[in-house]
């Protein structure tokens, strides 16, 4: 099972691919998709075009997207929204299914912690995929949801809980080791 | 000169196309894309793809896009965003010149007033493009839009003032009705 973890952001969009293999995972390939243009609807058809092209690459099974932070203005949310619009719409092409998680229940997932900052995230999904250098950022963030993705998955081949509702106590760092690929 | 105005909506996009020659306006084509699906990716992608076929079918030289309003909460703002990046990125795969007008911006063009409301402008759109009918809504809105382009254009090329400060006087009725398709 081959996983697309995307972190989308009003200037730059991490993506990370993992694959799943019963409890292992391994890292496939991430980047960060920064669209160039001097006019915002320039910039947005770059990043659906860029988005299109990694998944045709890659051609993932599943999608996790990181569900942008709204607790700001309304006018930062829109522009959020663009670029958010711009990823589901590309992925929508696909008919694969897409997964919205927030920020915390990732964090939660690869640190233990929802509260975790984003060189913890980094660190971790570091030392969860076994690579040897990742800077933290947006392509950490997309490979950290879609860990957290391959473990709501494994959890639910296991009946263990509905991705939504399971239990705290195995969405953390315990959980996943388990899993890692060696 | 062909305008594609549209009127970006979380549930449905209006869409409308005028030709202006000179100073006269003609009505070709509007209608509304009310994307269907079960889930937002499916909804997104659906935009884009209808979005695209107006734009292929109808070859406009430049779109008119209402602003939308943010003025609301973060959760509704990021929703309307995400139609809003949609459109922009349909629009941004043609390099057309895109222009933003705020709805008070579109109602003043056809109304006269920034302050009109939805049945006001709908049958403004209708008298100054002839039409024998027209539903108030997304549709109106967008040749709202294409008209207050059209005009902010015709300004320009009197070279009467820049589209951004223009004066209020003629921004209004007086100066659209000249313009209009006899």
């Amino acid at each position: 099972m081959r996983i697309l973890g995307i972190d989308p952001g009003s200037h730059a969009t991490g993506y990370g691919v993992i694959e799943r293999e019963g409890s292992l995972l391994r890292h496939v390939a991430h980047g960060t998709l920064r669209p160039r243009g001097a006019r915002v609807e320039l910039r947005l058809h770059q990043l659906y075009r860029l988005l299109s092209e990694v998944v045709a690459h890659h051609e993932p099974d599943a999608a996790a997207v990181e569900r942008v932070f709204v607790a700001q203005s309304p006018r930062s949310a829109l522009v959020l929204g663009q670029a958010r619009g711009v990823v589901l719409a590309a992925l929508g092409s696909l008919a694969l299914p897409v997964t919205e998680y927030a920020p915390a229940e990732v964090k939660q997932a690869v640190t233990g912690s929802g509260r975790a900052d984003k060189r913890q995230v980094a660190l971790m999904v570091r030392r969860l995929l076994g690579l040897a250098h990742l800077d933290e950022g947006d392509a950490a963030d997309a490979l950290a949801a879609a860990i957290g993705h391959a473990q709501a998955g494994a959890l639910r081949a296991l009946g263990a809980a509905s991705p939504r509702r399971r239990p705290r106590a195995r969405t953390g760092l315990a959980a996943l080791r388990v899993r890692r690929a060696r």
